[in-house]
């Protein structure tokens, strides 16, 4: 096999998603917006809605199409982009419930589809999308006539317990919502390791279903193996890969990797981040090229076939540390090339 | 429309080509692995074979299979990583140039597919890919039989013309092709500048034809346009994003566009890269999230309903020193909720 394979358990997500929906004072939703983060949002959604959810996030109205199309009838889809010019037939077409941003969104949204549910979205600090809270006080009696499936809000610090963002925050989305009969939701992942407080009638989980921070307790869901095509031998004071920018010190054995920052590994990981072989760690050396890798596997006993990107051993947030990134952006930029094998 | 619109230049691709092929000694091919670049295998594929192009170039036999498809019998199409395990029905299938990297490639492909033409890819001291050179010598008289189509290497510093690296490759190349009759290639686009000594039968443009360096005379290939989704102000100590990490100065018109880092904007480029608005850089503030982007729109006089990542003022390297990388990796990150739009 030429193509890395990159191993997707669904159970796995299954299972952080009930654990997250057992920790929620509600009920937890799914959010499986970007490809349910890159991981297929056909297979994601279908099975969550086997699991239990029954209301998911998307981030775009053409994210929401491709869901009902996989999940049928029934669940909920909310749309956070809420309802943008060119978006009314598939609001229409794929039953979905835009989360309203703006006044323009909500008159807009009154005058093309007045018989579609709506979510209303509030900004309350972190100036990102959503309502502002003067805005949507003006707009009080409209949005209470139009019966809307569900207020929402988004918390900018949530990864920071200690941060007072968090209760300045909570404070402001219960003073402004104190006087709504509907559904109310604040917290995503983070916020639902803050406590009971931040639930409220639904929480939307994200990362925690895929394994990453900062849910600790989430079950690790991909793992990535990259083919070998080559090895050889190189001597001291031999290079490798573009610019020269790996020397070697002594002889070394360089596995080529097929696979390269066409596929997500990003490049800044060059001479950084390990894969594994076994238990064996293996260097990254010289620069990831776009469809090839080099690394070092002189202690590996015998010549490998494939070595580990993303194992047990080695999840999202720790190869994110290699990329001064998150563990979100790491699975968001698993590339198209690989073999998907769903468990 | 919600979806943000990725412009992709085929003509401008097509006329880069040709600018590179007047340029080089012999004809030029066109390497459209990772899917041209992230630009589209089979739109790319299809226009530079019209333009005049009949030598193609890809990373794994799978892509050489998608190219096959598009462009039917006639063009060559020679596979970078050889003959691997696996590989061997859509070698033959899709009359697949496996170019061979190791004495193991080579045993592999006449024990399954010895009526299948092949290439040779030597390493000349990227020691990244290809054939080292003791064992090509050792082999030269099955390889001689076998009658190679092309035979090949790569450079590793081509980009940095005065590095000695370059001729060094290149007498070392010279010298071990020297008595073999067949067609040689050495130079992707960095080779093509360095001179007509590296030029050989074939050169092998890649970046060139989509727009980035080192070919300074080539033409922008990409364009980028983000949709709004609503616009803010904010006022001065108010903050944006994720974990506050932009302050607001002054009072700050704030827009909130609908792509993130699951579109392949870079997280890395938070509160660094510009957008424009016609003439007018406007900045990322705070940090880049997965589906949205703050961006200052203080100095547009009227509120825009989009803004461009990508354009003739900011093309794929400009962007890529935001990112800390090269533009080749801009464009590989280009996502999938694009809506592309082929000129």
């Amino acid at each position: 096999m030429s193509s890395a394979e990159l191993y997707i358990n669904l159970a796995n997500i299954c299972s952080n998603w009930n654990a997250l929906n057992r920790l929620s004072n509600g009920s937890a939703g799914a959010v499986v917006k970007a490809n349910a983060y890159g991981l297929g949002i056909k297979e994601v959604g279908i099975s969550l809605a086997k699991a239990g959810a029954r209301d998911f996030f998307v981030a775009v109205a053409e994210e929401g199409m491709q869901l009902r199309q996989a999940l049928g009838q029934g669940p909920k889809i909310y749309v956070f982009s809420g309802h943008m010019t060119g978006d009314t037939p598939l609001i229409k077409n794929f039953d979905l419930i835009p989360l309203i941003n703006s006044a323009e969104q909500l008159l807009f949204h009154v005058e093309n589809s007045s018989n579609q549910m709506i979510g209303i979205q509030l900004d309350t600090g972190m100036n990102r999308l959503g309502m502002e809270c003067a805005e949507y006080e003006a707009l009080k009696d409209i949005i209470t006539q139009l019966n809307p499936e569900l207020i929402m809000s988004h918390l900018a610090c949530a990864d920071e317990t200690s941060n007072p963002m968090n209760e300045r925050q909570l404070n402001y989305f219960n003073e402004i919502t104190n006087n709504i009969n509907c559904r109310k939701s604040l917290a995503a992942t983070g916020g639902i390791l803050l406590g009971k407080q931040y639930h409220f009638d639904m929480t939307r989980p994200g990362i925690g279903l895929y394994g990453g921070k900062p849910y600790s307790s989430s079950k690790n869901v991909v793992k990535l193996k990259l083919p070998v095509i080559q090895i050889r031998t190189v001597l001291a004071g031999e290079t490798v890969g573009y610019s020269n920018t790996w020397t070697a010190k002594k002889t070394t054995k360089v596995a080529t990797l097929n696979s390269g920052y066409a596929d997500g590994i990003f490049r800044c990981m060059s001479n950084k981040a390990m894969l594994y072989y076994n238990e064996i760690p293996c260097s990254i050396i010289g620069r990831i090229s776009m469809d090839l890798i080099g690394v070092d596997v002189s202690n590996c006993k015998e010549d490998p076939d494939s070595l580990w990107l993303l194992n047990d051993k080695q999840e999202i947030d720790d190869l994110a540390y290699d990329a001064n990134s998150i563990g979100y952006e790491i699975l968001t930029a698993l590339g198209n090339r690989y073999n998907r094998i769903y468990i």
